[in-house]
């Protein structure tokens, strides 16, 4: 599979996700300004891609001034790009703390083999995401080739590779499962106000061959109600010590109806998404973005170009908040690189025990 | 307030609207095969609206021809231009309930004046279900006075003036806030994918001064999280005789959003929509509509002009139920003409007898 962030000497070449799908337009970024810009943006998104794009972005700062002042202003741009994913915090941290110690002069490379390091374990985390996904839907198979039908899975916005640097998290498992040969049908939850399920998971479940149908986000509840889905996996932008979960704005609608249905609710959640320090979800702050993304919708017109519409009357308020809570008990498990894991602090903790070593976690 | 259907001598006016917000344009319905294409269109939706043009066109086809085969002709023809809302089936039976003893001769003026006589009772039938509704929300009122606030209340899709002859059903109880000065606040489901609360709710509470905020369909479940809604009101298009509910798509999962927080969820229901023939949802079909509601959406471009644009790759399958069906355990209250009504068999039954008169729900 192709790697959404390809690093090279200069920086790193990735797709830019505003112009899918209906255009494929590469993105070199060559400064730490690029990446500022790409994740503000959303050029690139996805809380494991933002993560290795805003360490791209510190590692590339160093080059031009690797010193403790320019480190630190670097680091304070790059975090403040966007407020909910964890992963952007614990990415710049790692390249941080890595050349923090070290001599001017040797940052740079370190920062940058940090990185390399960073997107390399991206792959491999996602992959074992993956395979526990599978193992976690065998009942689910079983019953579905018992009856002779496709595996229904239901996903929400987009937690697929285009949300990090391979396999993505959500979507690993059924990579996995569609390479193994199994019959497989995704819903796809079309994921307004962003539409990154209509736009990004319908494009790369489309090249990779996996059959799947998009839907507004109204829909879930009564296909839920009519048998049609046999689980839900959605990625997540961050875990809480006890487990609660920010994830896409309208993941917690699902969780409620797969719950009143009886049917498993997973959350691909690599290690990295973990926040120890934030206890629970009423502690996570809710980014509130523009505006104009509920008001207006991108999409191509009848003379193929791509446009923006307007979809209210003038004058009309809108709001725009982007993620919601799913509280930790709606969460059949947590799916992470160590395995499954029930979305309990004593479980998280003993997965994760390192995160936890210098935290206790307080309101 | 201005009616949505006005009545003449020819036929009546309406407006169209899936040209609403952006362009206000007026039909003319003349002929029952006006009548047939507005409803099928949705140039006029909303279930007693739909009722309303239904009962319009099988009185302008009397005109034509009021013969026995005539009358069964159009009858059937209009009744097959929406399988959901079952005030269509109420309205046409009535009108041909009407006519179906009298002298041919006679048919047509008497099957206006119950066209007529339809369209009066809808305005009365809203007034008391605003009227209810008020009362319903005196708990919730308190409150937000208390703490000094507006009252906030969340609608999905239209149940406002245009889904009506007047006031609304849904819209009916804040039109009567609005009118005593009570500080208001509407959270709008913008209702993909037809997006009929971006487009006509907006509209028309903007119309009639009141304050709202158009959201993703997808934010409902946070804000309730939130404690930023007191109240979700929304209409049906059929409630069965146990008290299930169809209505748009995206209905039951505010449903289950509102259990989970305590939140009163009404359900407008004028006694038209009351099915005592459907035992309950699971007996009502739901209409699948055209998936390029769902692969496109109508804007207005950066020019003016109003397009539908596409939202998807090219190749890419979507599916679109049009209702779903919100349990009765779910609505706090069914708001009618006749008051509120808990959403059980007998109190159906005791509050609208002479529907199930005829009827023993079977199976």
């Amino acid at each position: 599979m192709n790697r959404t962030l390809r690093l090279h000497e200069a920086g790193a070449l990735t797709i830019d996700q505003t112009r899918l799908p209906f255009e494929e337009v590469t993105l070199d970024l060559r400064t730490h300004e690029h990446c500022v810009q790409a994740i503000r943006s959303m050029q690139v998104r996805g809380a494991p891609l933002i993560g290795a794009v805003g360490a791209l972005g510190l590692a590339l700062a160093l080059r031009t001034d690797a010193g403790d002042d320019a480190l630190e202003s670097a680091f304070s741009q790059l975090l403040a790009t966007r407020p909910t994913a964890v992963n952007l915090q614990w990415a710049l941290s790692r390249v941080r703390d890595r050349v923090a110690g070290l001599a001017v002069a040797a940052r740079a490379a370190a920062a940058w083999s940090e990185v390399s390091a960073l997107c390399e374990e991206d792959v491999a985390c996602n992959r074992a995401i993956g395979e526990h996904g599978v193992a976690l839907l065998a009942p689910e198979r079983e019953r579905a080739r018992a009856a002779g039908r496709s595996l229904q899975v239901l996903t929400h916005c987009n937690a697929g590779a285009l949300a990090t640097i391979a396999f993505g998290t959500a979507l690993a498992p059924l990579y996995q499962l569609h390479a193994q040969g199994e019959a497989l049908h995704v819903w796809v939850d079309e994921t307004r106000p962003r539409n990154q399920g209509a736009s990004l998971t319908a494009w790369e479940l489309a090249r990779a061959g996996i059959a799947h149908t998009v839907i507004a986000d109204n829909a879930g509840g009564l296909l839920m109600m009519q048998g049609r889905v046999d689980a839900v996996i959605v990625g997540c932008d961050r875990v809480a010590a006890n487990g609660d979960v920010a994830n896409k704005i309208g993941t917690y609608l699902k969780a409620l109806a797969a719950r009143a249905h009886g049917i498993p609710f997973l959350v691909a959640c690599p290690g990295s998404t973990i926040d120890a320090a934030t206890p629970d979800g009423a502690a996570i702050v809710i980014e509130e973005r523009s505006a104009s993304e509920v008001s207006h919708l991108r999409g191509r017109d009848p003379h193929g170009n791509v446009i923006d519409v307007r979809l209210v009357p003038d004058g009309t308020n809108t709001a725009n908040p982007a993620f919601d809570i799913t509280p930790a008990a709606l969460v059949t498990a947590l799916v992470t690189e160590r395995g499954p894991c029930t979305p309990v602090l004593d479980v998280i903790r003993a997965t994760f025990p390192e995160k936890f070593a210098s935290q206790e976690p307080t309101r």
